[in-house]
């Protein structure tokens, strides 16, 4: 199944200038669905992994999916104040403005082997910011998952010496 | 496998007065996180169902792999302005103030039988809305599930006529 035709993209969300990836069209689709979550399942399955830390929101979509199949735990990495425990934080850069992820800090005990999840990796920005939560709890980060990657914006190049997966590659911003 | 001892209860978040139920501490745990959708799956695994909608964000912790269990689509309800494309929107009353809920408009076609999947039924306010939104585009509720139920704030009573299905029963708001 070609799932990249699956995604649709729109032009100036949620800003001018941005050609969002919009992954409602495949996820609606059951078999899509069902596929894309398989293709990762199969590429962590010899993976020994703790848990499945993802990235409000988009990312708990395939997240929250693969921890399951892989029975492992799941960690929301969440936007400011949406975590009602003490949290860490750390702050990055991304294509339109700054953020800030959150993770509880009882979320993880050093040496937890943590798969990273999202939907996109665009600069990497929001992916560097989850690293550095999971590390500053001690966790060990074996893998940083993602079902679309902007090539062009080479969001690999900061998430250099991780083992970082994409599914669906698309050329330009 | 006690599901209700795994949620953590945190007083006066994210306003005073409300006991905030913390899943966060039960999807950690693999087993219980894959218990907890395993009971939803096999509650829902001889009925129809074409798509699993589920409510921003904790909702598409356990609405995500149920889509997936059951190889239905997934249909993200969200917060406004998350979606790119053109939406239908639906207000309610929540527990602490007011909200707005929104769907693409092409999320279903009329006829699509559709499960409603939340984390937690309070007042029912945002499953209200939710249904709303599915009806509003011809989609057919054939279900409602819940992994948490305050059953003090008879939140059913506001989803009377539809198949409400809830996991972990809380008492006291």
């Amino acid at each position: 199944m070609d799932l990249a035709r699956l995604i649709r993209s729109i032009p100036d969300f949620p800003v001018k200038g941005i050609l969002f990836r919009d992954i409602t069209t495949l996820i609606r689709d059951g078999e899509a669905f069902q596929e894309a979550v398989d293709q990762m399942v199969e590429r962590y399955i010899d993976t020994e992994i703790d848990v499945v830390a993802a990235i409000d929101a988009r990312g708990w979509i395939f997240g929250a999916p693969l921890a399951y199949e892989l029975g492992a735990g799941f960690i929301p990495i969440r936007k400011p104040g949406k975590l009602p425990a003490e949290t860490v934080k750390a702050s990055y850069t991304l294509e339109y403005g700054t953020n800030t992820l959150e993770m509880h800090k009882d979320a993880l005990t050093p040496g937890t082997k943590v798969l990273l999840v999202d939907d996109l990796l665009a600069t990497g920005g929001s992916a560097k910011a989850a690293i550095e939560l999971i590390e500053k709890l001690g966790g060990q980060v074996v893998g940083v998952a993602f079902l679309i990657e902007l090539v062009d914006l080479h969001g690999r190049d900061l998430l250099k010496g991780y083992d970082v997966f994409s599914m669906i590659p698309f050329e330009g911003a």
